[in-house]
């Protein structure tokens, strides 16, 4: 591994590891039917899209619509922006639409009418489905509402209805794989249940879309849905890891940081490495709330999580990492501790480009 | 104010206010003889820098060694670089002490003898003092090891022995103005301890530099000290506004983000601003954690925060705005509102560009 040309808070890949994660989603998905829709915000990379392609996948999921134009530039021609419109972008979607089948999220009345007046070029909508945990999306049951927009879908003189989509955010909050599989199947069944009255009343075709990493990481029946779109799987985190979605030996991407100071009687080293690089996102390690956890540098790649060793607190350069004996003294300035961090998805979005364990840089959108 | 442009999450600056900022804090210290080394962590931004060099500023602070070269590049020629010296950036600390009076931070033994032996260009040395927060520095009461680094660097046939240097990191933790002046001048007192205990051995010159926003903010004499390098002062943020350190008149930057989804049953909006925008840092606000207050655009830039309103909840583009009535209903799908970020560096950090209420971009760095 190249560490020595590391100066700074920098993201390694591990190519192998990723590769795996998308190939074992891609297969599970295909062997269930369902279609595999990955979300691209964790990666944002069109040399990894292409490792996705590699594995069959020609339909992604985006989070911004300037997302979807980088992926519509690399090639990819049915991208689903997973987010409500947005009234202030109605250029953009009008020059993605010409150009390839796009998706779009709708939850109101009022957006389904300003499309229909302000977008003539075809779109598939989906109708955002909240699951239960509030953030947004028609509430799963309150199917009067999910039938009345529907219908005015079926009636656009441009737009194709699609289905119900949700993201089972309510699933991060579990604290066992029990937990996690019962949120992924009432998911579902809610999903299923407002379909089923759909169908009942004058819907002819109502696809199901879900997708969240912990579920369909874990979950060995997807169910009846038609696509998925997890995202994190990609490359995992110290939340994931603690959610029990992945193992170790599955986590694609570390943040290497440079150590600055050392201060064995605290038990903790600073390193370069802080809320810019990992953002302000935690996971609890040990009953406490954490930044990150930390692996060391080995002869190829990175090994497990240091037993007890985390990131305890961050100000916007600066890391504290507690690290127990005999670790500590392992460590010496101007070495490396590699970061798993709480959540790779900001981590990435923050560092905007990626060094493989070759040393080859990959570099992603930033937005 | 040119709202109409905005199509995406976007920080609004306003420049008289973050004018009047730099020049009362300018004043302040000009009127106690102190040296003003303002921290361009916060704003990281030529254009801003030159706002300062307008009150006579003509020492700045940064927090990492390509920030340095930015504001080097830039012409600024008395740049510290507030940071652990950080072994893997030798070439840089060589490029820029050829051009620049630079000054770095040391707190160990290894530290100072890796500058010895490694450059010869000379820099000034401030020994970093942990003031009893935890991060890096010497502990204040540790006063054998701060003679010892002090005598060593004053052997050095390179470098300047320049003086004691702390952040007041615990200020950030008072509850009350009374508690952050207690803070601040107890902070002043452990230095000055420190700093007789080198004088009556063998040191013959130590200066003090001191730096944080709620102290140099709210402490009327800002004590004996030589110089003293506050940051988020030019913005403030919402933070501060809760610790006391600013009126809402103060607040220089705001995040204008779209509103694409609206949920009165459950008093909330959702908008186009997430946790790669804000941050996941947070503030107390009535008592919970929030991720920013809400404030809405006037006539010339915006108002006080809504009684009541804040980002309760984000995700990697979503934040769910918890706004109560009247607010809400004059809140429409499409309309802009502005987000106060709980901690602004990072928000800036995460942009990398400000728009003037006039409709100007002003870039920042992007490290």
């Amino acid at each position: 591994m190249k560490l020595p040309t590391i100066e700074k808070p920098t993201l390694l890949l591990d190519p192998s590891r990723v590769q795996m994660n998308i190939k074992r989603m891609a297969e599970k998905a295909r062997a269930q039917g369902i279609r595999f829709r990955p979300h691209f915000k964790t990666h944002q990379s069109e040399q990894i899209g292409e490792w996705f392609r590699e594995q069959g996948v020609s339909a992604i999921t985006v989070s911004s619509v300037d997302m979807a134009r980088y992926f519509a530039d690399c090639g990819w021609q049915d991208i689903t922006i997973a987010f409500p419109v947005n009234w202030r972008q109605l250029e953009k979607y009008w020059s993605l639409a010409q150009s390839v089948r796009l998706g779009l999220l709708v939850e109101s009345m009022e957006s389904v009418d300003w499309l229909e007046k302000n977008l003539s070029v075809p779109v598939n909508l989906w109708i955002e489905v909240d699951e239960g945990s509030g953030r947004s999306g028609v509430h799963w049951d309150d199917t009067n509402t999910l039938l009345y927009l529907a219908e005015r879908i079926r009636l656009s003189s441009h737009h194709q209805y699609q289905g119900l989509l949700t993201h089972a955010g309510r699933i991060y909050s579990s604290s066992t794989i029990g937990e996690i599989e019962n949120v992924y199947t009432q998911t579902v069944q809610r999903l299923n249940q407002a379909r089923d009255f759909l169908l009942t009343n004058s819907v002819e075709r109502c696809e199901v879309s879900i997708g969240d990493t912990p579920g369909c990481s874990l979950v060995f029946d997807l169910g009846k849905v038609d696509e998925i779109r997890p995202g994190n799987f990609v490359f995992y985190d110290a939340q994931q890891l603690r959610l029990g979605s992945c193992q170790p030996e599955d986590i694609g991407v570390v943040l290497a940081c440079p150590v600055v100071a050392k201060y064995p009687a605290r038990g903790e080293v600073v390193i370069y490495g802080g809320a810019i690089h990992l953002s302000k996102d935690t996971v609890i390690d040990q009953g406490k709330p954490v930044y990150g956890l930390v692996a060391l540098p080995g002869e190829q790649g990175w090994g497990a999580p240091v037993p007890g060793g985390y990131v305890a607190r961050l100000s916007q350069e600066h890391g504290v990492v507690h690290l127990p004996e005999p670790f500590l003294s392992q460590v010496s300035l101007g070495d490396i501790l590699l970061v798993i961090p709480a959540h790779s998805c900001l981590s990435v979005s923050a560092l905007g480009e990626y060094y493989t364990l070759d040393g080859e840089i990959i570099p992603a959108f930033q937005g």
